[in-house]
Parts: structure tokens; sequence; C-alpha cells
């Protein structure tokens, strides 16, 4: 059965509890319900992870190899990370990059991402809905 | 009947037969029926309209107010005008900005866009499909 | 009978309405009357205007030629339109920028005019009063 | 019978009256007469207009789809205008950019053309008679 | 009685002598009367001093505390002194900045001003008429 | 009790052997001694660490959450790390940045650190007996 | 018997009245006491000025050669006065910056200082405590 | 008899062989022919020099002195040689500046020319042609 | 014995997979191989690593204290990593940064490599043959 | 008598003292000794000052108005002060700029003057013999 | 015979004397005979230059046209040539830009080259090896 | 017999007769007689040469080594050419920089200068007088 991987980066693991007022009051464990529900209505397998370890992001997007399609949000290693750039290239996945808040409302210096050029699509600020339609256009 | 409002900009009448590797070959019709076909489904109107012309577009958005949403995609304005920015902020309504082609993949003064920080959601590269996702998140 | 112009930019309309905290609750119609009031204290005619598009506000400037003196509220325009500013130098009319928000204390993007360097004067922040005062140096 | 399609932007209706110290004294009407000597002498129809409008200039590019070349002489909107550059691309009709003074001896801001980059050729500072060549260069 | 205080900085006791054509050939006397005639209809006290001493300037303001306003014309100090600005922001008056000349006019370097965004209204370019302006919008 | 959390970045392992002219031969344990001694005075808790790894200083930083504050060296990591940074935001402890020598004398890229604006203070160059400042102000 | 030397720039004057937001509510007064208090205990004489003028504080700092160290909080000079950098580095006094507040929390021009680097150390945010820390590490 | 002089920069004798898809597959000799040709028409002389030495191209400017117009197309000494355009300032000939491909679509580097400001005029990505027209417009 | 130790950064675990046509058809264990070879041939130990954790490769380098050289290839920490340069400084090692394929003809964020500056030889785009001779430089 | 006014600005009065190695071993009283030298040769009277005041300096230049010329070495306000060149620019007097040290072999901040596009001549780096220089210059 | 080019570029002949410190004591004839010894036992000629004239390196490029390769040292025309970029890109042969010093350890100026992007390889700090193993990476 | 060498660059050939508001009415002939009659006064030998080519002139700084200095006004090259920056270096003979107009007067590209931080001393503006202050200057 095809699969789509999902990768999550630092602090999103604080999800629901740090700076509610940004983020929303969700935690992963709603994400995570909501790509399953839309991966098994496309029949598809799921594979979630998250973790503050820049390494352990890019092995995991290895490992996605041959699977259907790869969700990243890279949390702040989008701004700084060539080496995650270089994993989603270097697996020739179909990738889509989300940010749950608007990161163009926020710091200037989160509105640079490393991963837009090599990803197919990037939803910004539509809230957790944002992994949904991430799931559904893979899927499509 | 709550309404959405699409607006459209330069160049996008051409959709389907310029540059087609970048666009994709749906039209301009496409993208109408299938944001009419998300719209009906939430029980929604919809306005959609699409012009050359940057005043008309400013002129479109104001006649958005008290709308239920805005789906901007501002084709090549979406890096030069401040008053579009404006025109969005001016009406409080909440808005949603879409490109069709990933802008991020493209040159570099396509990546910066004056109208994201005055968005709520950026939806980029997904193609025609970022249309219904827009509609999508302003009905829920 | 010598006159004075009065262009106005986007979003110009909305004033009253939009952003009441940083444009006022004073519309467009106030701010023509105002205007008509010193030109006519001063003996001069009043052409007023606002246009949300572009090459409208051009061609306003063009037919200012001849005219005792220009007063400009680009509005957006004022931060990215080189055009306008061959207009104005191109008409040889002695003109006046006019904001009525104190453009300094917002966003970057709007520190910078296109216009003020073809003006012979710039007034920011002084409100509605801003044009009356225009008005009277051009008068002079 | 084939067509060159030449369009004119912002301020170029003031031609022979707007700084002849650096546009010289010939009118838009004489570039006119110019430019249809030239295409006669090809054999090629003419169209020719001026607006100062930008969306009026895309709507003029939009309907040169099919004709021989385009020859623009897009004034101010050069260095601003995006939509201007994608409408030429678009259209996929070679294009020759034209300018009467020389844009490079000016403000630093009038040294960058988004045009450029898309059309074949560029002729600068060569007065009226750079339209001549420009139509001799498409007729070609 | 409440009180105007107007603040100049250096160079500007060279009114009237130094580069007329750039300043003119009114000297500070005669911006002194100006002023007084002003607040004196404006039923105001006047303050009224210059300094080429940034020092003196920040002392001067600072003893502008609970005036109904302040006027602040602080020359080349304009473009390089933070500490202006955070003596204006400090003692929480409204204040006017004012230039006699265009400074957008002129140099780069005189383009940005420290003092603008802690000010509420800018008057450039309008000569010493700009100096009876500030007090008239301080008195209202 | 209360604790105070110590997060010491990559490198600081070295501390003692590595470019002693630069960081003085103080080893990290005798931080960490220095620390404890502190914070045993003020009566609180002390936890400390130190690693090379961005995303184990994330983990300590998300279990320092209620800590009565928390004392961050992040070395290198100062300067590139946008993760940290909001894992400071995110916890909402009162945090101290400490760096033992003076980073502003050093190359420019070390001028910089993402960290400062979310701390409430910064002690730069104090050699190590910045730690038990840092430890004295979050006790307090 | 050795002397600390304080040197205190613009607006510190008004400390406890302006911004207390900002700056807390200690006035200078408390500043001064907090600092005897320190040098006293480690035997040590102390010199605390504090002016608006540039002029004054270069002298104040060519005055303290020969001290045991230089306290020096420049206010809104730190980011403009290369002259108290190298009358800092002139005087071969060991230095100490102390700003109360977080600078680098606040405006990005305001993040530079050019004292830092011919300082010893750097206390930024720590409120007043942070002079008598810098007057405990000259006496250590 | 009037002479128009025409210099050639470093690469140009590798003209025909050298990357023939962007700057086909004409040689230099073919150039010289087509400039005789237009020259001879035009009843001038012409002087034709091509050199890989920037010294021998200014020698070669210096002895333009007295000509009718100078035609120079600097290759790459065009984005980096101040020499080369002091030399086409001081010896006061009409110049203008020819590139055979569009350098604007090229590298960020060759959109930059130390020429273009002290020539009439430039003519770029016209092919061969460009010299034709150069030599044209110089005996007009 | 004395050794060289080898450490590769992230994603070079998928050489010889990913993209091939950049980074050719060798794989990490060829590079291994070849470098195994070399140091044999100078009578060195060799001790060979790869990482996508920028931690573990900072611990890899501390163990290197005492060896004959570090060979490095960050990979795209390469040109984010602060931490690495230290780690490499930090532990006096003579050291030679290697990349496969050519970063200078690639994006230009692959131009700037923080190790650079600290390492004793770079050795770009030799492919796989550069580790050989990083090798054989080391042990001489 | 006509006379030559020598301005000298801060920490110049610790000459001989301060950072001998950059500046030498000559105090400001050798300096006046050798430019009264000069001047009495030429038959010039000498007026020369110093100050740590910006202000004191801007006062000097004023009084200068009428002499044959003016030497300034402003010491580090060279860097920071528009003042004192609005000062130079204003009294209209020839005015060369010295400069002991060579400052372009120093910090980069350094490399940038205010005053050199106001003076006649700048003499750099030859030590006090620079001062002899600039008054033989101004004397001829 | 194939044969292999080697181009050295301005003050290379001073090899030996010239700062040995930055450049070690090896003379340029030296680099030859190792270069010679490395192509022998390839079997290939070699052709070896020097000269401190841009386009005598030009030329001496163009004659490289049918070599095996060529090796590139421009010394300090790397950072400003592009004639000498196009030289290389325009003759097709594989090269290989040699540094003896590591140009990364120097000033900013120096970090970047025209020609790496058009080589096939760059060798940098490596000393005078550096050549011998581009012969050989040319070789093979 | 010591001797000065002294060099100059493109155009300065021209002096006397290129642009003489710029850089007066003297030629290279009247530069170089006043340069002899200061060497003789010294007492040294004189060596003096102009060239357009840059290779020329890194060749004669070359043959200056052993000289007592060298003067040199490098014309358009100051601003473009390390080569000769190193030559200068590379020699280690006292230089000092010389330029008759005031360069920092002109076009910002003009400001910079690669010599200035190799020589001893800048002179600039002087008008022909600055070579004979430099021969003084190395005399001494």
């Amino acid at each position: 059965m095809d699969r789509i991987v999902i990768v999550n980066g630092p602090n999103l693991n604080l999800l629901g509890t740090r700076e509610p007022e940004v983020y929303g009051r969700h935690t992963l464990a709603d994400v995570e319900s909501l790509c399953r529900a839309a991966a098994e209505k496309a029949g598809l397998e799921l594979v979630f992870m998250q973790s503050n370890h820049e390494g352990e992001m890019i092995d995991a997007i290895h490992e996605a190899r041959g699977a259907r399609g790869l969700v990243i949000n890279a949390g702040a290693y989008t701004h700084t990370s060539v080496a995650l750039r270089d994993a989603v290239a270097g697996v020739s996945v179909p990738a889509v990059e989300v940010h749950i808040s608007n990161v163009h409302a926020r710091e200037e210096f989160r509105h640079h991402s490393y991963l837009s050029a090599v990803c197919r699509a990037v939803i910004v600020g539509a809230g957790i809905e944002g992994y949904r339609f991430a799931v559904e256009l893979l899927a499509a």
C-alpha cells in the first residue's frame, strides 16, 4: 500500500500549549488524527513523525523514498536548513511544505524558506487544515 | 446568502494557453467551475472576476466588503502592489492568497508578496486545486 | 480663474471607514469641503478627483497643465509608481505631496516616496489639515 | 498581412512638450509616422497605441498574439511592472524594447528593466530612430 | 499659559546667508517672528532656541516637558541622532518635525530621519511657512 | 524546590582546552561548580547540561518548563538557530543569554544572536562570572 | 585609592520618569546609590556622571585614565558614536558597557554598538543590577 | 574624410566559433564587412579593431579623437572597466555601445555596464545588425 | 599509528543514488575504499564516518584531537554551521575541506563556506578523487 | 592679515599618548608648532583649536568665514557628522581634510568621510606632515 | 601528443620572494618543474606561461583550444575578470582553477572567483602541490 | 643613488586636454617636471612612466623593488584592480597614492580604492601639487 510520510520539526511537540494565540489550541495528536483520516479516505498508509533533531528529520526523509508523497512542516529549520532541502531534493518524492501559522505576517527571518523551491506546493497559515489539503493533494 | 469573492489579476485570462509547462492546461473557466462547485457545496454565492487593471481589482476588493471571504490571485501585481495590500487590509474580509505555480521555484522577484502579510493563508503551487482549498477554508 | 488640482489615489475612497485608528474618521467628502473652502478663500477654482486607477491619476495630472498648483495624495502608489513621478515632473506644475497618516511611523516600505523629489513640499501626518495647508502654500 | 504592434506607455502622449531637453521635440504622432513608413516598406501592417494605463497596455499585448513582432516602450512601467513582463512572455511574440532617451545616464532606478530579459533586443538612447530600427529588426 | 517650544539645530544660525539658493533668504530671526505671531494668535507662549550642540538641544527638549507642543528642525542631526529621537519620545510632548528645504530632493543620506517616527507630523520643503503651520497644528 | 536550568551548546565541552586565549582556562566543570554554589546560596535546585546536538538542547529547554529560570550559552548555535529561539519563547521561562568571551570583538557573524530578543538579559565577555550573575538575576 | 568611573549618556537623567515600562521606575540617583554601595564594598572610590553632551562624556572618559575601571551606559550614543569608542580605546582602562533595557528586543538600529568591541564585557537587560555587576567585575 | 572607429573587446575574435547558440555564427570578419558597407554608404572612413587587451582598447579610443563617432563592443570589460569609461568620456566623441547577445537575459553581473552612461545610445541583442544601426546613427 | 579522520555530513549516505548527474555514481563505500587505500599507502590509520546529525559530526571532530589530519565534507552544513567551524578550529588538527561537486557552479547559497577559513586547503569539484588528494596532502 | 583656521576633533588632545603605534608620538602642541611655522612662512595668521564637542567645532567653522582656508581633522566625527559637513559647505571657505593615520587601512567604518565631498583636498596617512601640506596648499 | 596548458596570472612571477609567509618559498620555476614531471608521467605535453597582462592570458587561453586541459591560477584577476571567465568558457577545454594560498582565509574580496563556475574543479590552499593534482585530474 | 618611481595609469596621457574642468590644464609633462624638481632637491633619481595597460603598470611596480618609494596614480584602475594592490604589497616599497581631482566629490564608484590600504599615505584633490607632496614625503 502506498504511503504518505509526514515529517514535523522542532517545537511542534509543544503544539497546543506553546503561544496558542499564534499556533492555535490543537495538539500534534490532533494533527495526526486529521492526517490519518485523510490518508485512510484516500486508501493510503500514513507515517507520522516529529523530532527536534535536524538529523532525525533527514533520516526520516531518506526513509520516505518510494512513498507517494511527503508532507513537511520543518518549523524553524525551514529558514536555516540547507540539509533538509537537499534531503527532500535527494529522495525525489513529491513534497508539500506546510506551516500552521502565517509566517509572512511574522518576523522577516521567517519569510524565507529553503524548502519551498524543492517542494511542489506550499500551504501557509491554513491552520492544521493545511495538513489535510497537503495529503489530498499528494493523494490525487 | 453569504458570498465568496474571487479576484484574479493580470495575464490570468491567458490561463491554459500561456506557458502551459508553468501554469498547466486548465483555463480560467475551469477555475471558475471548480470554485462554483466548491461554493455551492458550502451553500455560498460566488463572485468571480479577472482583470489586467490594478484599479479594477481594487474596486472589486472594495465591493467585497461584507463578504464571507476573499480569494485573491493577484498574478504579477502580487510582487509590486502596495495598493492591493491596502485594499485587502481596508475591507476587513478574511482573505486567502493563491498562486497556481510554485512562485518560490521561479525568479527571485517572485518570492516576495505584498499580500501575504494581510491574508490569513497562502496556498502556492497546488495548481487550480489551490482555489478549491481556499474556498473550503473560508467556508469553514 | 486659476485652479488647484487635487489628485487622490487608491483606497482613499474608503476614508473614514478604513482603519479609522490610522486614517481618522473624516471622509473624502470632508477633505473636498475643506479644500474648496481654502481655494475659495484664495480666489482659486478647485478640481478634486480620486481614483484607484494609476492611469486615471496620470491622465488627471496631465490635465493639470497650466494650473496654479497640484496637491497629490497618491496613497500606496506613492511608494511604487515611477509613472506618477514622471507625470508630475512632465507637467511642470508646482506640486505638494500630502499624506494623512504619518507614513514614517509605519512599515518600512512606506518610508520611500517616488514623488517627494519632484514635489516642492511634503506634508505628512497632519491629518486632513495637511490638504488645507497645501492649498494655502500653492495659493501664496 | 503580418502586423507589427507598437505599445507605448505612460506619459509618452506628452512627447515633444515634456522635458524636451531629455526627450527631444518629436511628438508621438511623429513616431507613429516613422513607424508606419518603416512597416509599409517591409510590407507589414502597423498597430500603434499609447496608454497611461498599465492594464490597457497588457490588453494590447495580449491582442498582439500572432503578430510578427512587438515594439514596446513601456515608459516608467519598464522599471516597476512584472505584469507587463509576464504579458510579453505570455504571448510568445518576438519583442524589442525601446527607450528614446538614454535611461542609463539618468537616475539609478531607471537602470533596471523588467522587460529586457523577455525581449530579443533593447535599443536605448537612439531617439525616435530606435523605433524604426526595431521595426526593421522584427521585419527581417 | 501653555507654551510651544521650538528647537533649531546645527547651522540654522547661518540661515539667510548659507546657500540661499537652497535655504532661501530669510534669517532665523524672521522664523522666530513668524512663530511668535502664530503663537500669539493662538494665545500661546513661545520658547525659541537654536544650538549647534546636540546636547543643548536634548536639554531644551527635556525642558519642554508639559508644553503644548514641540516644533523641531534638527538640521543635520535629523539624519544621525538617535539621542534626539529618544529625547522627543521621552518627554511625551506632541512634536512636529520641520525642514525648510525639500530634503528628499537632495543627497540620499538626507532622506532618512530618526525623528519622523516619533513625531506626529512632518513638514518638508514648505520654506519658513512650515514653522507657522506646525505651530497652528499644535495649537489646534 | 524551584530550579534553574543551565543549557550549554556546542564545543563548550572543550572549555579550558580549546583556544584558552579566547575562552580562558576554566573548564565546564568549573562553570558547573560556580553555578551550583550560586544556586545553593539562593535556595534553588540546579539542572546543568551540555550538548553538541541542537535537538538535545531544544529537548532540555522544553524540560525547563515551570523552572524559575533558564541560563543559556548556545555557543555557535546562537548565531544560526531559529529553533532554539522558538524553544525559549515557547516555554515561557525567564531566560538569560551568556557568552564567556566578548563576541562583539570577534568575527562579524558572531555579532548577531537569534536568542537575545527572547531573553531578558544578555551577559557577554564577563568570563565564567557571567553565569553566576545570570543565576543571581533569575533568583532575585 | 583606586577609582571606578561611571559615565551615563543622553536622556538617562530622565530615568524613572521616561517610558517606565521600558526602563523601569528607578531613578539615576538609585543607580548611583547602588554603585556607591558596590564600590565601597570593594574599597574603591566612585566617580559618577551623566551628560546629554557627547563631548562632556568624552572629556569624562579622558579623565578616567589611570582608573581601575570604567562603566559606560552611553544611551543612544552607543549606536552612533565612533568618538566615544575612540575615547574608550584611547584611555586603556578596562571598560564594561551596560544597558538597562534589552536593546536587542527593540528597534534594529539599537542592535549595533560601537562600544562593545572595545569593552571587556557587555551587560544588557539586567535592569540597574547590571551596573552593580559591572562594578563587581571591574573590582575583581 | 570623416571616420567612424569601431572598437571590439576581449573574446570577440572567437566570434562564430565561441558559444554559437549565444553569439550566432557570424565571424568578426562578417561584422567588419557589414560595418564597411554601412560606412561607405554614408561616405565615411572606417577604422575597425579588436583586442583582448584593455590597454590597447584605451589607446584605440584615444586615437579616435576627432572622429565622427565611436562604436564600442567592450565584451566582458563592459562590466568591469572604469578605465574604458573614462577613455570614452575623455575623447568627447559621440559613442554607441553595442552587444550582440541580449546581456539582460544572462547572468546578473552582465546587467551593469560602466559604458552606457557615457555613450549616447545602447543597442543590445540585435545580433550583428546592431553594429550597422550604430554606424547609421552616428553617420546621421 | 597516526590517523586520518574523515567526517562526512548530511545526505552523503545517499551518494550514488541521489542526483547522480550532480554527484556521480560512486557510493560512499567507494569513497571509503579509496581513502583506505591512500591512507594505507601512507602508513596511516583511517577513521571514516558519516552522519546526518550536526551534533554527531561535532563529536567526531572532537575525537579527532591528536590525529594527523581531518578531511571534512560537511555537505549542506558547510553553508550554515558555525558550530562545525568552531569544532574544527577548537581541535587544532590540520583540516582539508572537500566537495565532490563544484559548489560554485550551483545556487548562490552554496558559494559560502563557514569551514574554508579554518581549513588549510579546499578541494571542490574533483569528484571522489578530491578525498584521495586530501589524504595525500595531510600525509605529506 | 589673512588667516588659516585649523579645527581638530575628538580625542586629538590625547595625541602622542593614545595608541602611539597608530598615531605616532607627536603631541597636538607639535602639530600646532608645525602649522604656525608653515603659516608664518606664507605670511598668514593661524587659528588653531581642538574640541571633543561637535557643537564647538561647528561654532569654530562658522567663525572661519572670510578666512583664506580651513584645515579640518574631525577625528571620529569624520565618519558620523553631517552637521560638520553642512558647516563646512555653509561657510564657503576652501577646506582641506587631514587624517594623521591611514584610515583606509583600519576598520571599514573609518573608510567613509562625510567631509571629503565638500573639501577641496584630502590628505591621509602622511602623519603630522599632512597638516603642513594642507597649510601650503591653502596658502598657494 | 595531447597537451596541458598552464596559465599563471599577475604577480606570480614574484613567487618565492613576495610575502613568503603567505605564498611559501617555492618559485614559479619550481611550479613549472613539478608540472612538467606530472605531465610527463601522464604522457602529456606541457605549455606553461605567466603574464601580468590580462590580455596575454586571454590570448594564451584561446591558444589552448584543443588541449586536454587547462590549469589556471589567475592571481588577483580571479576576483575581477569577467573576460578571463568568458575566455575559459569560450574555448571549451576542461579547466581547473588553482590557488596556492587559502584565499578564503584572507580579505573578503578574495572570496569570490569569476572563474570557479566555468571550471570543473577548484583547488585552494594546497600550496604548489595543487598544480600537480590539477594536472593529474585533467590527465585522468 | 636612491630612486623614486612614479607610475601613472590609464588616460593620464590625456592630462591637460581631457575634461580640464575636472583635471586642470597641466599636462603629464608638467607633472614630470614638478616631480623631477622635487626629487633633485632631495638628491634622488626619478623614474616616471605612464601606461594605459594594467600589466605594464604591474611590471613597472615590480621593477621598483629596492627603490626609496613609489608614487602611484592608478587612474581608473584604482577602483577595480586587485592585481595592482598585490603588486604594491608584493614589492614592499613605501608607496603614496595620488589623485589629482577629488574623487570623493565624484561618482560613488570612485570612492573606493583597492590601493589605499597598502599605501602609506593618500593625497586626493591637491591637483598636481599632490605629486610633489608625495615625493617629499617619501624623501623624508
